[in-house]
């Protein structure tokens, strides 16, 4: 006998708290759709060739490898890549803007800790464009994801906003050459703290004058308007910068029109997306209150998602929520609805002898398309309503000689306890 | 730069065959959820001894088999392996009789052969109780498939239905010990043909006579009531056939008494579902007129699930459904709907210079609950249009100078290509 187990880094819910997920998952993919993104479903397993085509790295450590006869393997760690090569792979079927949803898991062989899964859901929109991509989908992309949030009954969520060309165009500005050591260091700050950041910048060779002044620039605090008017006051003539304070007060506006509210936007300079390939807006999310959780939602703007498998110029721009670990942060922080999940609206519980009349009233409720289900295992009535309060079912229907002589049903509100007897009609309106 | 492909023996769609394939998969899940099975989502990647605990055989030689780090991993082949580790390993957790559906990929690494693939959905539903089962679950699982397939479209769909106790008790009755080779044999029919079926039982060693007397009674026809009628007028007096008959005709009762059709429903002897573990009903499902497609759903009644990881007996009843497949053989045949499938209802096109007139009618329309999206890219009309047209998107909506003075919108069908002029409560209702 082998000890029944899963391996580790793997969620794996009970039905009720599997329920509350794939709610979650449902709202997230309804949303998704209503604002006219299209579904994609591609294989867990891409060819290598694919997976590492941008070479080695972090990531490519992470990858679950392997070979079967000629083929070389992996597991899909994002829905990126698989994007990128899908629009290139089927280019000329692709009406352009693509639109596509994509929910689905990624595996990643990661080091073991808690919170943090190997199999993972990710829930992915992406607007890529042929050539061009009108920065008004810089808006449209954080304006799904807020309806997502909004409907998932966070009303304390926060996009944090930022553009990477104004960044860069600031960094020029204060003679800081070197964007990606510079970004990179920024992006510490939360983990290493002030302190060491300073002196990373020391030892990297930068005057101290220059760091205060970074430091300064993404330490900025204030309302959307005055985060503007701040950067709007800083008379920096960098062309980079002034295209960056544009692109950033644009899709501001677009976001608010598109009907995002001003409580869940603010702008913040620290805001990098560490190396990515970003080139325009960057979008981090946070639950306010609930800030340790990290980002529960992220992306940017890219200027060509797929440049390792077509010449064909792809810009988009895109944003992913990470739900296998969104799910377990909210169930940490006891953020999930209490429990009263269900499947099932009713149990029939016939007495013995009158399965019968249980099996005609299931066949009738299920023809008026009630989610009903019915006890057959026979036993005591205690343990046919043990199976009904462990099934959280919010009402139950006894079927017996009485009832069926008087043709009706003693319908049962478990939660109340209230139980009363009534005709089909009537079961109709209640259930 | 990289060739961008897929591994083969994948199904990867476009997105309007997507939209369909989601379809059917929505439709499958909702009937599950009607009829109370409860959600379950296990990882993709299980341990090896999980997946071999049943020994070798050709399906072990199958699994996709790695190792990373010290763990050894498989990729799932079936969804009832890892129903069987899940029911052993949440025992105490899980309520009993356990109803649970799972919709998800599982890998075989099969030779590729068309219409094969190595990648593909199972949609499985499965009742486990724990010591016994009534055998009113074996009329619930096939209700519930039925269901599926009306919803679907399928009026002309057959449930193959037999029993294994009374194939069992029967051959015992005709002197015919070894259950196995018989059933393997059998199995052969379609494929091989009667006349060699013949000669593998004469290679075996059996009695011309016997052959033929089993030969006639799998190729039975006729009518449920005349094959229930048959079958009584045998006179077999063998207690395990008396048993399966029983069943067979309580089964077939209570199918009828959960809503299946008379039409739908037709005993065959011949069925066997092969060497599996299935110790009572089996069932097989064909279309009605595309025979050839083969069974699109099958299973049956086991008596123990998990013996390989715990000492509970946990006898069961499912059925599945090889979505995947299914899918493939639709398209070949023909039997999708023409496709007009889109997820967007509804697309705005803005004149230039009237942008944020048409992002404050998509706002409206959204918060209306409208499926509306926006085309922001500029461009010629034609293009714009050639884009609505691609999205097969029911309806347009033009803004421009004029709408904007007379406060209305114009609408157009783009099925009909009419176009009327009309307000925002008259757009409500259109769409």
């Amino acid at each position: 006998m082998i000890k029944p187990s899963i391996l580790s880094g793997m969620m794996e819910l009970l039905p009720q708290d599997q329920i509350l997920f794939n709610e979650i998952k449902d709202t997230i993919e309804e949303t998704f759709k209503k604002y006219g993104f299209l579904p994609l479903d591609t294989p867990v397993m891409e060819k290598q060739e694919i997976l590492f085509a941008k070479g080695g790295g972090e990531t490519s450590k992470q990858v679950y490898a392997f070979e079967k006869g000629s083929s070389k393997i992996g597991l899909r760690y994002d829905l990126t890549v698989p994007l990128a090569r899908y629009v290139s792979q089927y280019f000329s079927d692709i009406n352009f803007p693509f639109r596509r949803y994509h929910i689905a898991k990624v595996y990643r062989g990661e080091r073991n800790q808690r919170g943090r899964y190997r199999e993972f859901y990710q829930c992915d929109i992406d607007i890529v464009g042929h050539e061009k991509l009108s920065l008004y989908n810089d808006a449209e992309i954080p304006a799904a994801m807020s309806e997502v949030f909004t409907k998932l009954g966070f009303s304390n969520f926060k996009f944090l906003f930022n553009n990477r060309k104004l960044l860069n165009g600031f960094f020029e500005s204060i003679g800081l050459d070197d964007f990606i050591f510079t970004l990179r260091t920024i992006d510490k700050l939360d983990k290493i703290g002030e302190d060491n950041v300073k002196n990373e910048f020391i030892d990297y060779g930068l005057d101290s004058k220059v760091i205060d002044k970074l430091l300064d620039f993404i330490a900025t605090k204030g309302t959307n308007d005055e985060i503007i008017e701040y950067l709007e006051g800083l008379n920096i003539s960098n062309e980079l910068f002034q295209e960056g304070l544009k692109e950033l007060k644009f899709v501001y506006e677009n976001m608010k029109a598109l009907g995002v509210k001003e409580e869940n936007i603010q702008i913040q300079l620290s805001i990098t997306r560490g190396l990515d390939y970003y080139t325009g807006s960057v979008y981090e999310t946070i639950l306010t209150g609930y800030e340790s959780i990290g980002s529960v939602c992220s992306g940017g703007r890219y200027e060509n998602l797929a440049e390792n498998y077509t010449k064909q110029k792809l810009p988009g721009v895109g944003m992913s929520i990470g739900l296998t670990r969104l799910f377990y942060q909210l169930n940490e922080s006891n953020l999930l609805k209490e429990s009263s999940a269900h499947i099932t609206d009713c149990l029939i519980i016939p007495m013995k002898g009158y399965e019968n009349n249980g099996i005609e009233l299931l066949t009738e409720l299920r023809k008026d398309d009630k989610m009903v289900q019915i006890y057959l295992e026979g036993g005591k009535l205690k343990k046919q309503f043990g199976y009904a309060d462990k099934l959280n079912v919010p009402y139950t229907i006894i079927i017996g000689e009485e009832e069926v002589k008087s043709k009706t049903y003693s319908l049962r509100n478990m939660i109340t306890g209230e139980q009363v007897s009534c005709s089909y009609d009537d079961l109709i309106k209640y259930l």
